[in-house]
């Protein structure tokens, strides 16, 4: 079975685009990962790429875009709407096929110790690799910005995972995490009443206390007479696709509303969708590396 | 997205190990596809290869394990107890990703024109590929084996589509066809009543006016107290894997009985799943190259 681990660096470079390209090009020269995507913001002056590929490959090519990056940018002279505390700023790194969380969070912190070795880096884990609660949070992490930092880093709960208590001058610090792979997928219902959207919206999101790992809002439609519950699923392990369409259809079910269709916005990992396959069929037994594209992608690992 | 063929060439070699090798290196020594699984049976005297990658790709492969094949297989002196017609005796071509069946047809076409006019090698075309209806049944263009073809392909009925109407004096002929790909599919029943199942399996498969493309037995579970029906459906994009689980599930409920689970026996298309789970989420306007791991294959393609 392929091993798949994707990452999404961002860099804090995004308006000069010889410098961008250079970053990106670390990436795409990298053996044994593929960039699936990249784009930058003017304004935020900030750079996201997405690239996927076996654990060690992907680390290797994004210590090779670190390296790049901590060469041509200077958070002295920065400036962007984005927060941000490094030229390398945030480094998620997110299980596809065939890991866990847990080898996630293991492989962050091996990228963490080494980036901080290499670069004499203060290096922060968040996420599902935070060694703090509070870090789990990444605008906690984040909080203060490159610019205030240095008057904080020396205080026991901003003392950086790996590296020096210490500001990088030109790159100040980075954050290496682990997530769960986001699924943005919206459920149309049958009624114009923003109203039951909205309330199905707080009833199933995790912050009011619904299923875990869910962000949900409600949406009006209004042209085709519609509503929507737009919900990000932040770790489909905790919370499938198949139970957040569930949960919308039974709350609508309750005000008189019913599911009219669904739509996944974007890329989707396969086992999200081969496990409601499998649910569907009662399949017993039912492997992932059973599928032929899979089993596929394992020959080329 | 990935335009992914699969073939399962059958050559008549099972016993001289060194040939079979020989044979299958010319396909896992051509770029751009994988061999996934290959086998050889003594008794038959013959061997299967299963090979997926690029259209362009797959048929390079399968010509250069025709051209070994028909340097050192002489059918003159070949015995095994699986019908054959020739040394290089059944290409299949299988559209997975990205390809339709009509593109497998076109492949089919290619490829037995090749052949033909390479090797001087007569070459029927059968399955989805067929340009006869009989010929659409591969037991047909078989009929008499390389001993009997001689006598019977000059008849209009049996004339090759390609190369001449004459048998190779040491390869025979070849039949090429295209076919959906083969799915497993077994649906255990909570009743030990063998004649359930095989009442179900009846009513279901294509052969008694049931499902298009569904072969159906019924099974004794007897250690367990169930039953199963066991399908082939050969061809998902006509009969799905849902709607086959379905019609048992109804006709199942119909005899008082109920399905405890389903599985799948060996590969499955991504395709064949994901239809599924969009049914099942009621999922609009969803695209396979979605599927993260789906555009992987596409960018590596």
């Amino acid at each position: 079975m392929a091993r798949l681990l994707e990452s999404v660096p961002n860099f804090s470079e995004g308006r000069r685009p010889d410098v961008v390209r250079d970053i990106v090009a670390a990436a795409t020269a990298s053996s044994g990962v593929r960039v699936l995507d990249w784009s930058s913001d003017p304004d935020h002056n900030r750079s996201v790429v997405t690239l996927v590929g076996e654990p060690e490959a992907v680390l290797e090519a994004v210590k090779a875009m670190t390296s790049r990056a901590l060469r041509q940018i200077d958070l002295r002279v920065h400036q962007g709407s984005h927060p941000r505390i490094g030229a390398m700023d945030v480094i998620p790194l997110i299980p596809l096929t065939g890991l866990t969380m847990a080898d996630a969070a293991a492989a962050a912190r091996r990228l963490a110790a080494e980036l901080a070795a290499e670069y004499d880096l203060p290096v922060y884990l968040y996420g599902e690799a935070a060694t703090r609660p509070a870090n789990r949070d990444l605008s906690r992490v984040r909080e203060g910005q490159f610019e205030g930092l240095a008057a904080v880093i020396g205080k026991p709960e901003r003392t950086p995972d790996y590296g020096p208590s210490l500001v990088h001058p030109t790159a100040g610090a980075t954050a290496v995490g682990a997530r769960g792979p986001l699924i943005a997928f919206n459920v149309n219902l049958d009624t114009a009443d923003l109203g039951i959207a909205r309330k199905i919206a707080r009833e199933i999101r995790e912050s009011g206390g619904g299923l875990p790992a869910v962000k949900a809002i409600g949406l009006s439609l209004a042209e085709r007479g519609q509503t929507q519950v737009s919900m990000n699923l932040t770790d489909f392990r905790r919370t499938s696709i198949g139970e957040a369409y569930r949960a919308v259809a039974d709350a609508a079910k309750a005000c008189g509303a019913s599911v009219v269709e669904s739509e996944i916005v974007g890329l989707v990992p396969a086992e999200a969708l081969l496990e409601e396959a499998a649910r569907s069929l009662r399949l017993s037994g039912f492997r992932p590396d059973q599928v032929l594209e899979l089993r596929l992608l394992d020959e080329q690992g």
